[in-house]
């Protein structure tokens, strides 16, 4: 830690910074704990902490003298890295001028609380016992949008929090094009004589071999044991606290594997990008990862188009049958990798098959955004989305628990993250495809358990980069192009109609 | 949380040592994950966190508005309690503002950093690794006795901290009373024909098992498991990271219960002291525990006065027989209670019978005073802890791990804390001795398994009072005598005499 008196103006806009991150970290940490381990009863008080450090977060942030501090610092910036720190500071700082220290607090607060209450309903499977909070929370969050005041709507003023330069009418109309391909695909798939045949790993998985065969993937993936963990919670994610401390967590399902496991993985890519920004460059602005979006291509390149093709079973499907003697016997390599990508229109969106996982995405953007402009009433939410999942998916919730409840996010004002996940899986297909065809016999290497090419490439054409590039420019960087669905659409026709034989 | 715009003078005042509450509660949130879960390599960033938490509270209370806000607030303060509340942020602020936040950032990011030093220096049994640590730390904790300048020497400087109102010279004199008294004790019973017997009750003590019959007692000591958890740590501890979350850890031997039961009953006399705070006064100033010694109090209380006795085994002994089966056969309750008390000068503290652990306390108070005078070097330490081992105990540590590098105390610059487990055993005995002519039948209760009158004793004699008294003030308070050490040398005499039959 810098202590001197004869700090240099770069140094002292680095330790200020540095400070900052501190106090992110701080509040990851605390946060992590309340989602794992923390006693029921420690919720007021724990929220109470969260929110005094968003505060002084803010405060930090806030401060003029931070502001004159990233003018006087970018004078020296001369370096791609050192641009980076003062563009992202000054963005950061600009954003949280416009934001009041009271609001902030009182976002923070709510959503601990809210957070808490979520648990409960669900637990009940009370759309009611959570209404109030929600409705708290989107207020709260509407105020920060006229606050904030980015783009033409509300919704494009949260999104930037998430996908900075994405607009809600982007989106709109990317999702537009991509809903009518995704249903169309989903049809014939619902109508195909191998969607009929009853496969079925279901059995029981015991809760110790799925930790021990997941630890071994997540190994050979390339997770740094002694720099994160592994732990269980009712929502799995992944914090990074530092650079040398980044946490997983998943929950376990004795009857079924595959939802641990695959959350695992997906948790893994997210993990694999925060221990590969650069510790030197810890607290940096400009040493972040570059968007929600391209964090989730990261873990659905892992979860989607590795650890649920075929290469990658080719070597990891022995020892999984290793591991749980007698439960997949009867099941050949063929059967199992059409039930790991059976497309089934489901009610769960952390359960959805590709196909459908986009239309849940899509639902939830339309959603928040008619939440937004308050075209849609919280009180109308719960028969909206039962609703809407018929008309996009033929199914409905039998109870607010697997319809409407099943989300963490918008408890913790987590308003404009959804998109990010379809936006992840679009560059994921874009940066794989080049991948492919950077690094010599790629899908060979997966096949005999390495996998160590991929992460190597992903280290240094992304992770390593930082906030250099906004998603746009990483896109162009890596793969030449812009972002487009075209691949995306493609990669899923070809892999499900050789599945289905369509 | 307080964030309209109107707060009274006492509202604002509150609401900032609610603040600096949190900022402290979050700095322990980090400490226990440290010390319970973090991946090794999250050490450096870690202690940056914790380095910026511990600074900015200090910022909070150096503040000159904080200073005005307390005089301001002294006007209105007319109950005990808000007296309280003015009179510790007075001390806090006073005593902060003669230390500089730079030496305060110093102490949290090098204690970080000398605590890991410390766990690898013991693995390795290596005072070499551990030395250069402890010099840093020493010269630290001298520059800031220094900028306190409370009492006479540097080390009453660092007493005040753990134990307000208590001085060097003081304890001096304490000790030098009761120093003879248990070396004779200690003597009597190394020569007596049943020290000789050679009683055992080392076996097989699955870990499941301890922490099922621990939980059993804790529960029944009042423990509230939503308030709170039991974890493992290398170094047992008890933290309040609010009085709704307070976390107690233990660390387990197979082949004897006894090291984790004790320590596990010890650290849940802190946590119901903590749990007994009024959470409605959470964060303020006068809703603290009173002092280190007055902690202690409650933890040997329980553990010595309680736990070693013989009515609270006249209920436990048949249900620890029935969690570990076939281990304690042939073991009479009146072995069994020779075993729990068994007088064995040995090298390790946390493993000593109570007679000589006022020697080891003596001892390592001993140390501090001649460290902190600098009349005693750490490069001259781990000999002279050994020779003084020689002398008091009679033993002599084989390496450094079960020698000099036992305890993690001065790792994390707790220079002043180690005399307080002496005066808290003697706080401990008039408090004991004082509810025993309170409640009618305690002894009988205790053996019929119910010990719900004892904690409510102590609930409403010295938990609920928070910091409204000093130390001194609340012996007298409850017991209506000064600190003194008859009454705890009566009670070794009486207890060991019957034991031993002498």
């Amino acid at each position: 830690m810098a202590v001197g008196k004869d700090l240099s103006i770069v140094e002292k806009f680095q330790e200020r910074t540095r400070q900052i991150a501190d106090l992110a970290g701080s509040a990851a940490t605390l946060t992590w704990d309340q989602e794992t381990l923390m006693p029921e009863k420690g919720a007021t008080f724990r929220a109470r902490q969260i929110s005094t450090l968003a505060g002084l977060r803010h405060k930090f942030l806030v401060d003029p003298a931070f502001g004159d501090l990233v003018e006087a610092a970018s004078e020296q910036a001369t370096t791609p890295e050192a641009k980076a720190d003062i563009r992202e500071a000054r963005r950061q700082h600009l954003k949280a001028i416009k934001v009041p220290g009271q609001l902030v607090r009182q976002l923070a607060s709510t959503s601990s609380l809210a957070y808490c209450a979520w648990v409960d309903a669900r637990k009940q499977s009370s759309f009611t016992a959570f209404a109030p909070w929600l409705e708290k929370i989107i207020s709260l969050k509407i105020q920060e949008a006229r606050c904030l005041k980015l783009g033409v709507t509300p919704y494009d003023s949260l999104l930037d929090e998430y996908e900075p330069g994405m607009q809600e009418s982007k989106l709109s109309s990317l999702f537009s094009a991509i809903r009518p391909q995704l249903t169309s695909l989903l049809h014939e798939i619902r109508d195909c004589t191998l969607s009929k045949t009853d496969l079925n790993i279901r059995g029981h998985y015991p809760l110790e071999g799925q930790a021990e065969f997941g630890k071994m993937v997540l190994t050979a993936m390339g997770f740094d044991w002694k720099a994160g963990r592994l732990d269980v919670s009712p929502h799995p994610f992944c914090t990074g606290l530092s650079p040398h401390d980044v946490r997983m967590t998943t929950r376990y399902d004795e009857t079924d594997f595959s939802i641990s496991f695959f959350g695992m993985v997906h948790e893994c890519g997210h993990a694999l990008y925060e221990q590969g920004l650069d510790p030197k460059r810890y607290g940096l602005p400009g040493n972040e990862t570059v968007s929600l979006g391209i964090h989730e291509s990261q873990s659905r390149l892992w979860e989607n188009l590795v650890s649920r093709g075929a290469s990658f079973w080719e070597f990891w499907y022995p020892k999984l049958k290793e591991t749980f003697p007698g439960q997949l016997d009867s099941v050949s390599l063929d059967q199992f990798l059409l039930c790991m990508n059976k497309v089934n229109a489901g009610l769960i969106r952390v359960e959805a098959d590709e196909i459908s996982y986009g239309l849940h995405v899509i639902l939830r953007f339309e959603i928040e955004r008619a939440l937004l402009s308050e075209e849609l009433k919280v009180k109308d939410l719960e028969d909206y989305w039962s609703e809407q999942m018929g008309e996009y998916l033929g199914v409905q919730p039998a109870n607010a628990a697997e319809g409407v409840l099943q989300d963490v996010h918008w408890s913790s004002g987590l308003f404009g993250y959804f998109p990010t996940y379809l936006l992840g899986t679009i560059y994921a297909t874009q940066f794989y495809d080049r991948a492919k065809q950077e690094i010599p016999h790629l899908e060979k290497n997966i096949a005999a358990g390495s996998m160590d090419s991929l992460r190597e490439w992903l280290q240094s054409n992304i992770y390593c980069r930082g906030k250099i590039h906004s998603a746009a420019e990483l896109v162009m960087e890596v793969t030449g192009e812009t972002l487009q669905a075209n691949q995306f659409l493609e990669y899923l026709s070809t892999k499900y109609r050789a599945l289905y034989k369509l």
